[in-house]
């Protein structure tokens, strides 16, 4: 499943963008001020329009702009065109949520007495915080980038957008960003809708900028909690929804050892070396039974690990951080080496080998339980089901949590999933972490450190919700409310609502 | 409508609680932990039904707590019943929000083909968040304290409350903290539920520690960004729910004035004086126009002032807290006083009176734009709609914005309704910001200052959502899944649900 082409060529497309300037970021946030307005006159259908027409141009513009990203990133044309193919489809899903109009949480109590007196009319929606910032990942271009879930769900919600480009591909940034403007005018919306800031010096000053009001960020911890700090420092604290990385522990049940083993050896390594392993919520440890069902999984996972091929990696710099943190590993006490793939191997250029460790249940501490980006995979092996309890107990959060289990398990996972359901985001019932689909019901977070900040998910259409902050109306006549609050509504702005306590949805027809 | 009676009698009614050691902190965690689990054992019926018990258990021991509380905090008993009458009220909304369970956000998305390729099956719900601490404010003995909305909403989500006891009102809140726990004790939840601490490093040590899962704050700036910085910088940060004060300006434009100025004067003092000034939604500011009809308004707001009395602020430091602003605020450049209450003055005991001061437009600036908590308010005269906008410019982010407006102030009116609905939480017409219902439409907060850290409301129904992270099952079978994520339910587990993108209402009986 890894990735087997040239090596990115680092900024051998363009000129590096030279790092955006003080006057310059000022400047964006004047354009996205204007843009604001833009959003807000255009209204929910206009939005909806623009974001449908941004995946359009971004579809139209698909065979150039993957060419530029295969070079940027390495990350080979089959899984960018398949990324390009999630990013329209994120930009129409958020079309949609707007066009339902449910995010706005319309809320109505008509005035009226209570226990505690008369209370007056009051009307709540939610509305857009205002510019906000996007910081892309160098793992996906497109789908976690300039034109991603982020910058599609902040403008659903109304919000401009200030992206900082990942160093990792500014030309793809700089392309993506021309086809969602293209989108944004033919809506009669302004170029301030979407602006770039190019370097890490300006990417701080777009956090501490005065004019900003939420900032989203997917990457690493340490930027992360850089960043967040920031925020949470300004003179104006502003909120903060980091999505980071994970560890994605999977517990291998000892039935689901003995019938799927090979299957799961399969499906495990799949996982763990998909994109080279660089993806948030690749597994990195996985807990099997100390039992003859469980080695013969184990003898399985190192023969697949030795037929796997090695990687490019994203940068060098996503390279060299693998490489240190994978040695330190298989140097740690109680560790050792499985199995590895063929050459060429961990240190060679930006190729990566996938590799198998193991570690004893007494070394399952530190470094063993933090996220290591890249592909490492660490197998331990209990001995019954108070040692598994106890080892998911030391686990910390994480994005996901995974069981595998058969008839015969259902006690034990039945432990583990409640052991999960406390510290992860997404429990996976015999699957594997990676692949998150965008939906509704999808949950990508967790408690820190899987994400850092206001509590949130980055994917699916609830991720609207960051970009917005409830406004309460008292008694505001009716001509100066949102046609959203109305007392009587039609399409467009029927909405479901909450009128007097109860939960209305529009009549038929009305979505 | 000030209060008028005897001086609160500090720590007169008991020794003063002994500060809460770090050992009684991880006893109290430990019974959270017990407790937690028997929230989620007794379901969303048994907290519905716990929260009514610890409603009627309250009002049970109406008497002897507001007793109790008028000794400690001087509101005296009319205020405090209505408080006590609120604070129940709130528990039992709260367990109609758990009854219905649209709270949970229940989302179904069924297995099937996506243009990324087949998608899992896809189910997410609301999850407490687990022990969650609670400030308590010193000006809500009941409905902002121990038993107040932050505890009833954490509770209703299934979380268990660690309350921090405002030194001002220690023995109200034992006694309210033994209402509640009678009320958990009638459906078998033990006093982990609710636990007490008391002092102020005590209070540091709970944001600190590593059980904890949340916090919301009632109370002033400093010490909320104290907290909130504690909260963010722990190894594990965790969302921080901080519930400050406001400037709440109010504008009052010429035909309101010309029409209804000694009413708006006299709705005006009846608000900034309403409990000795010691509301969050206190108006700090007016904008009046400089013409004959705002004059007059002026010359009206003098003399309400005039007429009222002095009052009982609710402790020394509170008391000396406004006498130190308020001083500070008259001695200012451009600063007179146009009318103080009745002898006894600034500076005697207890007793505050309330102050009505006037400011140069120029002078709109600096602690003019502070919230001074207590009975004073800053008028300001603007020579015409250019100057009033650029005063509304100036003015920070607040929990409230109040617009007095008549027929022929409407281009005015909706300009600066306009400029308020981008910094405040709720924007008033034509009333006043004191008087925070209990409703779901309510929004009681607002971008920082107003609040601090996650974007929140702390009144109505949907202060709830503070308390919960939502977490995603992928593929788990449904004898694993919470009944409410069933695909076939009945009551009390069918609720408001999204099925495959569409909302669905259960039928008529499911509510």
């Amino acid at each position: 499943v890894s990735v087997n082409i040239d090596p990115p060529a680092d900024a051998a497309l363009a000129d590096e963008p030279a790092p955006t300037s003080p006057g310059e970021l000022d400047g964006l946030f004047e354009q996205a001020s204007i843009a604001a307005n833009e959003l807000d006159s255009i209204g929910r259908s206009g939005r909806a329009a623009m974001l449908r027409a941004m995946a359009s141009a971004l579809e139209d513009r698909g065979e150039a702009i993957i060419e530029v990203a295969g070079r940027e990133t390495a990350l080979g044309p089959q899984r960018l065109s398949g990324e390009l193919v999630r990013t329209s489809f994120q930009l129409r899903s958020f079309a949609d949520v707007v066009d339902e109009g449910a995010y706005l949480e319309a809320t109505i109590d008509h005035a009226g007495p209570t226990p505690m007196g008369p209370r007056p009319d009051l009307r709540r929606m939610l509305r857009p915080l205002g510019p906000v910032a996007v910081f892309g990942a160098s793992n996906f271009p497109f789908a976690f980038s300039v034109p991603g879930g982020d910058t599609a769900s902040a403008l659903a919600a109304g919000c401009p957008v200030i992206a900082k480009v990942h160093e990792a591909h500014p030309a793809t940034s700089g392309m993506a960003r021309d086809a969602l403007l293209e989108g944004a005018r033919s809506v009669g919306v302004s170029s301030g809708v979407l602006g770039l800031v190019f370097g890490q010096e300006a990417g701080a000053e777009l956090v501490k900028h005065p004019a900003l009001q939420a900032v989203g960020f997917t990457g690493s911890l340490a930027v992360g909690k850089f960043l967040h700090g920031l925020a949470s420092s300004r003179p104006s604290p502003i909120p903060f929804y980091g999505e980071l990385g994970a560890l994605n522990a999977v517990v291998v049940c000892e039935q689901a050892a003995r019938s799927r083993g090979a299957e799961i050896a399969k499906g495990l390594v799949g996982s763990f070396t998909l994109g080279v392993g660089q993806f948030c919520t690749k597994p990195g440890l996985v807990l099997v039974p100390a039992t003859e069902a469980g080695r013969h999984l184990v003898d399985a996972l190192a023969h697949e690990v030795g037929g796997t091929a090695a990687g490019v990696m994203l940068s060098a710099r996503t390279a060299k951080g693998f490489a240190t943190r994978a040695n330190a590993l298989r140097l740690l006490e109680g560790l050792s080496v499985l199995a590895e793939a063929a050459e060429p191997g961990l240190h060679e250029g930006y190729w990566r080998r996938p590799l198998l460790l193991r570690a004893d249940a007494d070394n399952v501490a530190g470094p063993v339980l933090e996220e290591c980006f890249g592909p490492v995979l660490v197998v331990v092996e209990y001995d019954g089901p108070g040692q598994l309890n106890e080892l998911v107990e030391r686990l910390g959060p994480a994005l996901t949590g995974t069981v595998q289990a058969d008839a015969g398990d259902e006690e034990q996972a039945r432990a583990v999933l409640g052991q999960f359901s406390s510290k992860v985001g997404r429990v996976v019932w015999n699957g594997y972490p990676t692949g998150v689909a965008v939906a509704w019901a999808m949950h990508h977070g967790g408690p820190y450190p899987a994400t850092v900040g206001s509590i949130h998910t980055s994917v699916g259409q609830t991720a609207v919700r960051r970009w917005l902050r409830p406004l309460c109306y008292q008694d505001v006549p009716e001509a100066l409310l949102p046609p959203e609050l109305h007392d009587a509504t039609g399409p467009p702005d029927a909405v479901p609502r909450r009128v007097d306590g109860v939960l209305i949805l529009p009549s038929a027809g009305g979505r």
